[in-house]
């Protein structure tokens, strides 16, 4: 035996015990006392807010603002329920899966609650078009209502319960991830998968009535389950990240309703999710003020079926064409003052496919200002090389302003009879400052479930979306929107 | 907004795109020249160890060693299989999960195979018997095995190819946990939850016949799902983790075999697997002499139901039983030299139950001269209440010698007729020197299958273990090992 091996070997001595170890056994390395007083019973506060929580509670803003998330997350989900990522998933594991549980929202097959979570939050973050919470980049929905729908087809739950469980499940996760954000998320951590099962357990825990012990070990299973690497970014699996969230957290509550046990303490002990997965964590945005203020409020919608940055272009072109019911026919050129990082990420002239379109600050003008949407049907290979677009397309300038902010725009559109039209975006549409108007959620809702399912169920899906705390059974929402 | 709402808006404005991430797209600070060097395609090199891997390349020393592992994890399975980790967990999913597919070990129950290798690595992992790779205290076996065996009831898998799915298996996750070891333990990773689902997937893939790219995927997808922090030890969630990871790994393998795209340097990548869950990583340790040595051949297993500090005390008294026939009635005393850590962590000198009994090394020091033997069943209310027992505990003496090593122990035992028989225990059974004998592990499975199945059913599951290369069929130790 080696130095080297046997050093190891005592570890391994001291560390593989039965039923306890040896160095978990010996005294950590104490924090901060400061940081000690704060992260008292982190864990446990948290699943006491939840389990207290009462309809009643949430302020109506808040559960208007939750409709419109769960109308948000409906739609995405309905439009990204045929890519690749979602088929292939579902031919990967419907061998393994139940088949009468569960919808699936926009297509035909069912599959057993847990399955039916991954798939729908699949579905639901395939396109990048989901909400985001901008304090933290994480996509609040995308772990939560999948679980919460799945629960919602298998037991009745009432409108009102399924949209205060969305609120609680948002809150957790949100709260969680800004007492670690930036740090978690500079790591490498994907936020909406490390979170999310921490805001799924819980919402799905309130539907199941657990109680504060069983809620702690709820959120204990999650926080044992975090999932998602910034790696996998540009790959199927980023999408598969929101997915096993609400699965991850979906079972995490189904087992502390069975009295399976975690630790207490999962949060904020030593060797607990936030110091085993972050650099930084400050509890008190996690127990702070609970029940004050509700970080639902600071979710953001997404208008445009691309790259953010492009977005205040794009949202300043579809002004103009409205305003002055512009033609392109009429237009001589057109120049963009913008950030530099739109033309580092989206400076592509002569994009060639629909997805390329994306990548192109140029083509996305004319998209704006010839058919006044940029939607997922939007950018299609076909409109990428119509004619007409094209040629305006080209007749596209930028130049890069370091005095233009990220979210800003300056447009001037040069039309043939000479005149000269201005607009400047201060705040682009989506932001909270500027948020999509429920008109603007209907019109993108239209536009995903576009060739998935008829207008009319989509017009049905949206009312039930809106009038959700009215329903008795919830459950009723998922039927509504499979193909 | 505040100066901080804002910095976090245009934060979410550069991160929230639609297929891209603009600080992904950013460039990462380069990593030092040699370790990139070092870190080029470990994930790929890795895979196409694995898919270019034959039955036939595995020594026949490694064939014995994964047959010695395959015994020892399906009796621990077997006898933690109606612990109430493991019946909760069945009580809680059973609503949710198919029916047919996979047998649980030791259980009459019948669940989808995805399931089953949930339950089946936590009841294989529950009593904290199971295997130990000591360089990094992975336990192998308890995220593989489940996983294939699953699989082997899926599909007809042969025998040989099973025993060469867990030895690769093995090698995946044991080669991984060496590159980040002992860094990302320390942080409070439970290192077989987080190296565990590339086990999994890895030994899956190779039974589904990935391509070298579907195992690259595979992996990546493995990647993103570590289960388990350190925090869960002491509840149940601990034996979850292998159980999860199993799980993961085999899904994993699913989705990948269905082309669901990943990361092709999920390890290695600046925000890969191991710069995200490890401040350090050699990863020479992954690559450097596959097939040329085997971390299998490092697994070790434990002979004895308790806290491995007490292992050399119970070792050095069944030998000393052994070879003077000894008997309570004869001795007077038990005088024991221990390192220091034996009486910090099993010092409890009046245990009054079978779990206190585990952190007493003077009732184990009775229990093995009384019994000569102290398996999951000795450790019992019983036989810690036991008169004579309780009488010879009592004669039991301890000395803390900073000379003696945590795998030793010098044992002086006085007869009444004034001998003293001494006994200097070097290195205690189980270790890479002593490793328990085919024979041992046999008396291990019999004593933890021993009310679970028929004596003659336990010996049956121990031939097809033995031979298990043999067998046309894999999936019959399977259906062999339910209740």
């Amino acid at each position: 035996m080696t130095v080297l091996q046997r050093r190891d070997f005592l570890r391994g001595l001291a560390i593989a015990g039965c039923g306890f170890d040896a160095r978990a056994a010996a005294p950590v390395e104490d924090p901060p006392a400061a940081a000690t007083e704060a992260a008292q019973n982190v864990t446990r506060q948290l699943a006491h807010f939840v389990v207290a929580s009462r309809p009643g509670d949430l302020p109506e803003k808040v559960r208007k603002e939750a409709s419109r998330t769960l109308l948000n997350w409906m739609g995405c989900a309905i439009g990204g329920s045929h890519q690749d990522a979602v088929s292939n998933a579902i031919a990967a594991l419907t061998p393994f899966a139940g088949s009468g549980q569960a919808s699936l929202m926009g297509r035909r097959e069912r599959m057993d609650s847990l399955h039916a979570a991954l798939i729908n939050g699949i579905s639901s973050h395939v396109l990048d078009f989901d909400d985001t919470h901008l304090k933290t980049v994480i996509h609040p929905a995308g772990p939560v209502v999948p679980a919460i729908l799945a629960i919602a087809e298998h037991r009745t739950v009432s409108g009102q319960d399924f949209l205060h469980a969305l609120v609680l499940g948002a809150e957790v996760e949100c709260r969680i991830g800004n007492a670690v954000y930036p740090a978690h998320y500079d790591i490498g951590w994907h936020i909406t998968g490390t979170t999310g099962p921490f805001g799924a357990a819980a919402a799905v825990g309130k539907l199941l009535n657990l109680s504060e012990q069983q809620m702690t070990w709820a959120l204990g299973i999650a926080a044992s389950q975090p999932v998602g690497l910034r790696e996998m970014f540009g790959s199927m699996t980023k999408s598969f990240h929101p997915g096993r969230a609400a699965q991850n957290g979906l079972t995490a509550a189904l087992l502390a309703s069975c009295n399976f046990t975690s630790s207490e303490q999962s949060i904020e002990a030593p060797r607990g999710w936030a110091n085993v997965l972050s650099t930084a964590h400050k509890y008190d945005e996690i127990t702070g003020g609970l029940g004050e203020s509700y970080e639902i409020l600071l979710n953001t919608y997404k208008p445009f079926a691309c790259g953010i940055v492009i977005h205040p272009t794009i949202d300043g072109c579809i002004q103009l064409r409205k305003e002055y019911n512009l033609k392109a026919s009429e237009i001589e050129s057109v120049a963009l003052r913008v950030h530099p990082l739109v033309l580092e990420l989206t400076g592509k002239k002569t994009p060639q496919t629909g997805l390329e379109g994306k990548f192109s600050v140029y083509f996305a003008a004319a998209l704006a200002l010839t058919q006044g949407a940029a939607g997922e049907r939007e950018f299609s290979d076909r409109l990428v090389r119509d004619p007409g677009i094209v040629a305006l397309r080209d007749k596209v300038s930028t130049t890069v302003d370091p005095a233009i902010g990220e979210e800003q725009v300056r447009i001037t559109v040069t039309l043939k009879d000479g005149r000269r039209l201005e607009k400047f975006v201060e705040h682009v549409v989506g932001s909270l400052e500027r948020p999509m108007t429920n008109e603007d959620l209907e019109a993108k809702f239209v536009g995903l479930a576009d060739g998935v399912l008829p207008p009319a169920q989509a017009r049905r899906v949206m009312d039930l979306c809106w009038n959700i705390e009215t329903l008795p059974d919830a459950g009723n929402l998922a039927k509504a929107a499979v193909a």
